[in-house]
């Protein structure tokens, strides 16, 4: 067990990084020459120019003001200083209400921790049961942190008493701060909805599974389908193409030109020789050809081929996916087709809202119900095995990091093991980097299998690997921490162990494992989110692709990587804080301050970098809120549990029933929450919709609106303009970067130049 | 245990008392004088008429023609005659379907079984346990029936093989017949409805939860708001008064009125005497006095009670409630308001399909949104506690049973016990008793149950308590005699046992408890359903109504109680029966014969019933079938546990993950279903809406929908006519009598003469 000394050690490392990387950042972003690394998102709002100070040429790198590092916190108060309608028109709701879970993490914590410290700190501290437990057991190692936890209150003690009552108020805490902030961002999803500007979704559905039909094109036939069902609403509609080997040969031209430009801009700084690559995989092996020429010919190659395929697919009939975005001459008629059931089959004409076209994910459009449904049962497995398969390599790393466990598992690898090089590789290195190069690849592999299971947004995409990343987090970091980091052993027990016993199990191990979460807590939560901010990874490619790519000042916009928030993996780690602040809030309160101190931090750094950095990629109005919330409630009841287990191993088996409450409660708590606000983030009522069609006739009587959604649908390989430069590329194994879509920002910028949300969400520029 | 021989004797007593309850069904049904009693069916549809034969007067009492008591079960073939469609026109959808249930059993069993006898009875048979644990041990006692059940396989024998095997084949049979069933069903609802005549359940939405506006009225808001956001389909409305008062009135007047009809025929029989009554309750004591005086004048006061309360339910605003029927000027209109939301609190301007007239359940359509979740909250906290601590009762029941345990629990009883009539008594009536007035009256609790959680349909309200029962069954008779049926000290130790050691526990005991469920079969199986046949109490009732109250033919027509399926009893206790032949076919498949003629001999019984007496208060189109397709996979899903805890008993726990994919596949399967069927349940398609609308404004283009759906939904007592002596009122202490609508069914009898579902599904007379 560690001391109170060994966590201040940790605590003062852990501050120093961050404090490192703090003032690291401070320094490196008054340097204008990485003003578009800090800054992209002023640049992308067109805002931000270029400095092009005149004076000496070193100013254009280096900032030589001195006054300005003595200031080097400033921009703290900055972060802080935008108010949050502002904020909300300036990053977009999604973001604005992204930061406001930090502020959450604040409400609720705060007072939790007051009153944890006012009254279970002292019951804890006068219990008293360390000096018993030293005295009759030896191998119980007390820490001293254990004085402040509930390890130290005697079992059958009246005190636990204590404990009951206050995890029934921070039960009542936590829900009456989760029902006034749904009830707010409600609120403001509904406001930002309502003050929208006209937006080609508004109007659309996405119909899928159009049955075939003998004689009629699909075209045909949903035009049909919606004239007879909406006759007085259906106005359009746009089938869908299946596009995929075009969008693929698009990718591939850019991915060639962009070697194009290298070689050329390598050939114009040294004329006198021509550049030469290989022509084996990325240059690497292969015959020795003349670069510029084969890249060239490669791309003329492509560029026929493409034309070819570009033809096909709108002349093949077989080519149109039975799938179409039905349009309406109303929001409320879209409302209605979205909400209603078309037909008798429930698997044909479904319909629901449509995307925004940015958030279209294409090639999942065209997948019928039976295979949906098969789909979703192989991938449920697929998790299943992948988040309870991994419990053993986490397991298995940890006793590595042990040499003498590995001695015993493999007792004729002794030899080789204690040469001291091979050791200190083993002890040092190898364990750590198996298992970040396996969190690193998680996220791809959750959303790679978030496509498989076909949902056609890529706001569903993420949210689907969020849920997938919570759950692997909550069974492998949270779980499996407090069960196999005490030993392999107990892993192989534990399985064999009934469901009954597993709070038993867990609430035992609870109070041992606080000072690994505190030190986890400072190490993740507070350095990590220092690294955040200092943006090592886009600083460096930047000014790579700026030395070897940029020839223009929109080859440098494009090498921009303004990055976006990464809500499958950011929601879920925020998730871990909350279940850990829950589950110790009444076991050991001491784990609090450090939780609020990782809101409070990640507050003003996320909130910077959205004011700053960060564009995201389209704009789902909070939607995600109810996950928000579920993930919570679903902390809340673990961290219930989890002290039912404790406290029925301390011989007060009676509490069972009073905790036993607790669950209940909260289970009930998520279903009124759920039947209260839920609906306002699934559909779109008709009074809103009819008083948006109403304003709108009154202040546009002639307006064209068929024209307007024209081409709003069209996959974007379609879309006029440059499309052999800048191209959407959605790559299965393509993860976090998603798209480059020149074409329709240059479209919003200059229709819909004011601030609207088709802007304010931005397009990420690669 | 029970030998064969037990079975075979027990097989013999029941059969008989089935006979017997048939051959007196047989001669009783052939007396004229009993013709309302088994013909009441085709008496409410107008078609038999008092038989008034010519001839010696008794043969109006008695049939004297003795040929066709030789043709005694001839209701058999005629029961079986009646061609589906025909069946359905004559009983409506719901009893159509209701009775596929059975046949769906038997579809089920009859392959499971010879399958089962063919591969797994000389499996067993042969499996030779028996020898070695008669050997081994002295305290188990082996049944003749276990050599053919699963116990007669030694443990960790490669025989096991073949009952995983035959699981699989079982479950995917089961889902394959259920698949099949499901498709069939929904195509017999879809194509019911699409052939139906105009309703106004078909135009009509309830709306619930209006919010109160300060300066109009209810219904100048629901009109207004509808006016605006239904523009084009928008009809009319009907605002709802809180009558319950004025209904109690009505029900009060009519009971006065029977006593009042009462005591003047037997005045009219004796003119000599005037009859006297008490004053106090029914008539038992009190004051003596005249009672056709006394119960005149208190019709007069009641009378002009009603007339004051009914206008001040008219008059009073306060009397209308926050909903309202809303009704549109096409079903396309309704379809689409039903399924939308309407504005962004979705606690309000709730709207859903209006049930039909005579199902709506009037008093809950006023609670408020929070209400509703209290009280659901309340009433699962309720149900949890009356279905676990009723194990208890059962326990204790059957411990009773036994007198040893008794002197054992109870030592200072022993000398009371002891007297030998004390012993009889105990030993023979008294905890049958006890547990048999419990169940009768355990159907009305857990009606009132679901009335106080809300719901404002009376199919809703059978649906929900059809679910209670059948929870309740599940646990107290299949999980109560199997566990606790061995010993009462069982129970204890299994409320504190893990939830992973319950299927080992129930697997132990399954075969054991074999014969108890044989017995059980036929007890409450055969001859529980030969009586159903026999219908015992209405016959006794009729006769005495007869007697006593009925003057005129319509008061004859008044004294007949069709009666109906009752839902909430009947499905869950079928259920029952698919749980145990689920259960049993791997384990002990001898008891599968004795299920199948259980489904066979209902199939029969409820048919002949179907089609001569039942008459169903309301249609749902067979809008219960998702709920008995889901516990038909609950008991699957209980049955391939059973077998895993039952198999990882017999030393076999390698085979648990290969038994653990069924379960996964089985729920996979529920959800499949769901996704596939279900909305065909719950709303109702666009398309087939606007087919029926156009092919309507074709043949009638005159149509004055707005006077057809004027009086529709008005409370039942504030419609004209013979509200002084039929009235429809919905009590909650009275379960399973519900109404009577003579107005109604006059309406229906007049205005859609030709086989309308109105007339078809019918109206129960009291």
């Amino acid at each position: 067990m560690a001391t109170v000394s060994d966590i201040t050690v940790s605590a003062a490392i852990n501050s120093l990084s961050a404090l490192i990387f703090l003032v690291a950042f401070a320094i490196l972003r008054l340097q204008p020459i990485n003003d578009r690394v800090y800054f992209p998102k002023w640049y992308l709002k067109g805002i931000r120019e270029t400095p092009s100070t005149s004076g000496p040429f070193v100013k254009k790198f280096v900032n030589l003001d001195f006054r300005m590092y003595l200031r080097f916190l400033n921009w703290v108060p900055a972060a802080l200083r935008m108010p949050e309608p502002e904020l909300i028109d300036h990053a977009g709701l999604d973001s604005a209400v992204y930061i406001r879970i930090y502020l959450l993490g604040l409400k609720i914590f705060v007072p939790i921790a007051l009153l944890a410290f006012a009254v279970l700190l002292p019951v804890n501290y006068t219990g008293e049961n360390f000096k018993i437990v030293s005295l009759n057991m030896k191998d119980i190692t007390f820490g001293e942190i254990d004085k402040f936890s509930i390890s130290n209150v005697p079992a059958a003690s009246k005190r636990l008493i204590a404990h009951i009552a206050m995890a029934y108020v921070f039960t009542f805490w936590t829900c009456y701060v989760l029902y006034k902030e749904y009830k707010i961002v409600t609120d403001m999803r509904l406001h930002f909805l309502a003050s929208e500007n006209r937006r080609p979704d508004q109007f659309t559905v996405l119909v899928r599974n159009v049955p075939p039909d003998p004689d009629e094109s699909v075209s045909d036939h949903v035009d049909h389908f919606f004239r007879v069902n909406h006759p007085d609403q259906y106005l359009s509609h746009q089938v869908v193409y299946n596009a995929n080997k075009l969008a693929k040969m698009v990718a591939q031209k850019k991915h060639l030109h962009n070697r194009l430009i290298y070689y050329t801009n390598k050939h114009e700084r040294n004329p006198d020789k021509r550049p030469t690559t290989k022509t084996g995989f990325w240059g690497l092996w292969g015959k020795k050809i003349d670069a510029i020429k084969y890249y060239t010919d490669e791309i003329d190659k492509l560029s026929t081929e493409e034309v070819e395929e570009r033809e096909r697919v709108i002349g093949d009939p077989k080519a149109v996916v039975p799938a179409a975005f039905v349009s309406f001459r109303s929001r409320w008629g879209a409302a209605v087709c979205a909400q209603t059931q078309q037909t008798r089959n429930p698997t044909r004409w479904l319909t629901d809202w449509a995307p925004e076209p940015r958030d279209v994910y294409w090639d999942n459009l065209a997948i019928p119900f039976v295979e949906l449904n098969v789909r979703r049962l192989l991938m449920a497995g697929a998790l299943f095995g992948l988040t309870f398969c991994f419990i053993v390599p986490i397991a298995l790393v940890q006793t590595l990091a042990n040499i003498e466990s590995i001695e015993k598992v493999v007792p004729f690898l002794k030899p080789l093991i204690n040469k001291r090089s091979i050791k200190s590789v083993i002890q040092g290195f190898l364990p750590g980097i198996v298992l970040k190069l396996f969190l690193i690849i998680l996220p791809m592999i959750l959303m790679a299998m978030s496509k498989i299971e076909g949902f056609t947004a890529l706001s569903a995409l993420e949210a689907r690997s969020a849920g997938k990343f919570h759950l692997f987090l909550l069974v492998n970091v949270f779980f499996g921490s407090i069960i196999a980091g005490t030993a392999l052993e107990q892993l192989k027990e534990f399985l064999n162990q009934s469901p009954s016993e597993i709070p038993k199990t867990v609430g035992v191990s609870i109070p041992m494992k606080a000072t690994f979460f505190i030190t986890y807590i400072m190490v993740d939560g507070w350095a990590g989110i220092a690294a955040e901010i200092l943006r090592l990874v886009p600083l460096v490619m930047y000014h790579l692709k700026n030395i070897f790519l940029v020839k223009t000042e929109k080859d440098r916009e494009e090498a921009m990587d303004p990055g976006s928030l990464l809500w499958p993996v950011t929601e879920p780690r925020m998730q871990l804080y909350f279940l850990l602040g829950l589950v110790y809030s009444t076991v050991t309160p001491i784990l609090l301050p450090f939780i609020i101190v990782f809101f409070a931090f990640s507050y003003l750094v996320f909130r910077h970098q959205i004011i700053n950095v960060y564009h995201q990629k389209y704009e789902s109005a909070a939607s995600f809120w109810p996950d928000v919330n579920r993930r919570i409630l679903i902390g809340l009841t673990i961290s219930q549990f989890t002290l039912l287990g404790l406290l029925s191993t301390k011989n007060a088996t009676n509490s069972t029933p009073f905790l036993l409450v607790l669950p209940v409660l909260t289970f009930w708590f998520h279903r009124f929450c759920k039947n209260r606000f839920e609906s306002a983030f699934r559909k779109f009522p008709l009074q809103d919709a009819m008083i948006k069609d109403t304003l709108e006739r009154a202040t546009e009587p002639h307006l064209d609106l068929k024209s307007y959604l024209q081409d709003a649908y069209i996959h974007p390989v379609f879309k006029d303009g440059e499309i052999d430069t800048s191209m959407d590329v959605y790559d299965d194994d393509d993860y976090p970067v998603v798209a480059t879509r020149r074409s329709s920002r240059k479209g919003s910028q200059v229709g819909t130049r004011e601030g609207s949300p088709d802007e304010r969400s931005g397009i990420l520029a690669v």
